[in-house]
């Protein structure tokens, strides 16, 4: 029993410190509670039609499966409902329609065969991507409202009357969520993708760093491998970018975004920082290797090594700073004409190796390819990532701005 | 207008595309189709309550809701759909009994603040990433059942008995559902999930195979590329693995996978598997960069590399046959000191370098600098991930067989 507690307790500490971390998340779900509290005593105080067997159902269900953790998502959901919804009562009212005047023995063939092929057909089109990504819901409330108006036992005026109602219903529903959601704390997930991006870059410019500080200073100090694990995160954040920028595209303007800013671009830059990271993570494998360089090597090349590192999280953090204000910062050009100059003098001091080489012939091969790495692994990150993700940015900021 | 109908065209064309590549989703799609036409079907021929308005809708939306493409997420979804409903039933009858017996003023208040209360624990809950994993639907449909049954106007001995009749239609639907799935060309998450690790390892080792090709032989021939392309894909495959392992959880034994097969083993696979994919990235990156080694120097090296990215690739395919039939190969240990042994004898070989450095002391750096990260990225990608890879496949064959 002693055990369950200790379990409980854990879980319940987990909770708290999600809690104290986001207290955004906090909000939202008192939101929920009030939303749902609203609706739920709306209804029960003026049983509009038979309680809750009725209509009213409709839009506490509503705001249970529509109301999300952001706007966009939201509103992704309310436009897909009322599309849904809309299309397929008016395409069943009309198969009901045919199917109630095609005879007795013809009318449930009918309505299966309707059932069965618009189920299959909106079931696959759900694995097309593009339809996938932006109607995935829609197609769901689809289905559902196609094969219940179909199948209904009501004549067809009532029938549309109870369709009235029941839009009326999910409309007051959705409506509820969406003013909830946008005039309390609204929590944009254009913003959220904004500041994902921001920091992922801050992040890569420090393990940058720390990399760097770490292999050249022998500091084994806890605080930079805190640094250097940042990227890690980068390279994970697939899914939840994807994600952002499929609801960021249904929200209105907000902020400094405006309705169509292409957040297509953050997901291009989100890739970039991503082959970024790859390169910082063969960067701390070499970190992690036993082979270690001899210190005169090591000597040889440091300055230039810290030069060139140092040069690209600066221009990481130009980047980071430039996305943050969505405006092109007059110091990135020069800036990345510093860093690929430090690239220039890392070749040089390369190439100045051999002398070196000649005097420690045997035991610089596992130095050199120890060093070796770091440049190449630092080149790429500058020269080959860093270039179109600066392209890409000064283009973003050119049309944001 | 042409321009539309292109559009259109194109989109079937794409969906075509699907149906081709997976059979199975096509599959899964007439499932869908049966089963919603039969349930809609024996509910619309003897309409058992009151037609649709009633509770027969409920089998209806469970059909929709609960059936997935995969046989876990199905029984995922009904588990958590059976004691969420379940669970918030009695506790919304509780709730509702209690504030009916409490007057008339204080009625709405209690429901009011028990919803509110309610609502906002569940809907935080689903931040905290055990219960996102396992029970995230489960608590939606928690707070909608709760919600719809405390503010419900009937009183408690009919709550009970609506209560008893929903219930029996969901479980009707249910278990249609999960029949449906399981002994039809049932599509299992564990078995997608193996396939799917399977296929990356086989990827990777082609990868491998065509960059050292490309790199060596200088034949650009747009086979190798497809094959180095390969790769790519297994960089992102995090999001279907993690979904993929969570849904296995709630398959009953399939095939050659017990009830508590160990699908975490697999994710554990799949990071390996993500950080050799880093590996490959950097190489690749390295075959794209302007900077070419010399002639001289490849021609030295070639022999080494191409010996040890051949056995690498060659161990990377003896653990997807040991994934795949599951059993510990017996050449695997013997294949893994193979490429042992190649990593000396390419470090021999870089050790024996310096001799040519000093024969073309200033163009070799290049040229180094362009061999260096092949071997060092082959090294980490055979000794640093391959190691613990086999150790945790073999860990993974020892727990299976």
């Amino acid at each position: 029993l002693g055990e369950f507690m200790l379990k409980i307790w854990n879980f319940l500490e987990k909770a708290r410190n999600i809690a104290v971390a986001e207290p955004k998340k906090v909000i939202h779900c008192l939101k929920v509670g009030v939303t749902l509290t609203i609706v739920s005593l709306f209804y029960y105080m003026r049983p509009l039609y038979e309680g809750v067997g009725g209509n009213a159902m409709w839009a506490i269900m509503t705001v249970v499966v529509v109301f999300e953790y952001t706007v966009g998502a939201t509103l992704y959901k309310c436009i897909n409902r009322a599309i849904g919804t809309f299309l397929a009562g008016s395409l069943g009212v009309g198969v009901h329609w045919a199917a109630s005047h095609s005879g007795d023995k013809l009318e449930p063939i009918i309505l299966g065969i309707s059932v069965f092929l618009l189920a299959s057909a909106a079931t696959f089109s759900r694995f097309i991507p593009s339809v996938k990504a932006r109607f995935d819901y829609g197609v769901l409330i689809f289905i559902l409202t196609f094969s219940l108006v179909s199948v209904s036992g009501y004549r067809v005026d009532k029938l549309i009357d109870v369709a009235r109602q029941r839009l009326s219903t999910i409309a007051i529903g959705a409506s509820l969520c969406v003013l909830m959601c946008m005039l309390f704390y609204p929590i944009w997930a254009g913003k959220e993708l904004h500041n994902l991006i921001h920091r992922n870059l801050e992040k890569l410019a420090d393990a940058l760093d720390g990399c760097t500080a770490e292999y050249f200073t022998d500091s084994s100090a806890g605080d930079s491998w805190k640094k250097i694990g940042g990227y890690k995160c980068v390279l994970n954040s697939k899914a939840a970018e994807d994600s952002m920028a499929g609801f960021a595209r249904w929200e209105p303007a907000h902020g400094r975004f405006n309705f169509r800013h292409p957040w297509k671009q953050y997901l291009k830059v989100g890739a970039s920082l991503r082959s970024c990271a790859y390169c910082i993570e063969t960067l701390d494998g070499c970190l992690n290797s036993e082979i270690k360089a001899p210190e005169l090597l090591r000597r040889h090349l440091s300055d230039a090594c810290i030069t060139l590192s140092s040069s690209a999280s600066f221009v990481l953090k130009e980047l980071a700073t430039t996305v943050k204000t969505m405006r092109k910062s007059s110091e990135i050009d020069f800036s990345i004409g510093e860093m690929q100059f430090a690239v220039l003098k890392l070749e040089n001091a390369m190439k100045s190796l051999p002398n070196h080489l000649v005097a420690t012939p045997s035991s610089t091969s596992d130095g050199d390819a120890k060093a070796e790495p770091i440049r190449k692994t630092t080149t790429p990150s500058s020269v080959m990532d860093i270039l179109p993700l600066a392209t890409l940015v000064s283009m973003l900021t050119e049309t944001a701005a």
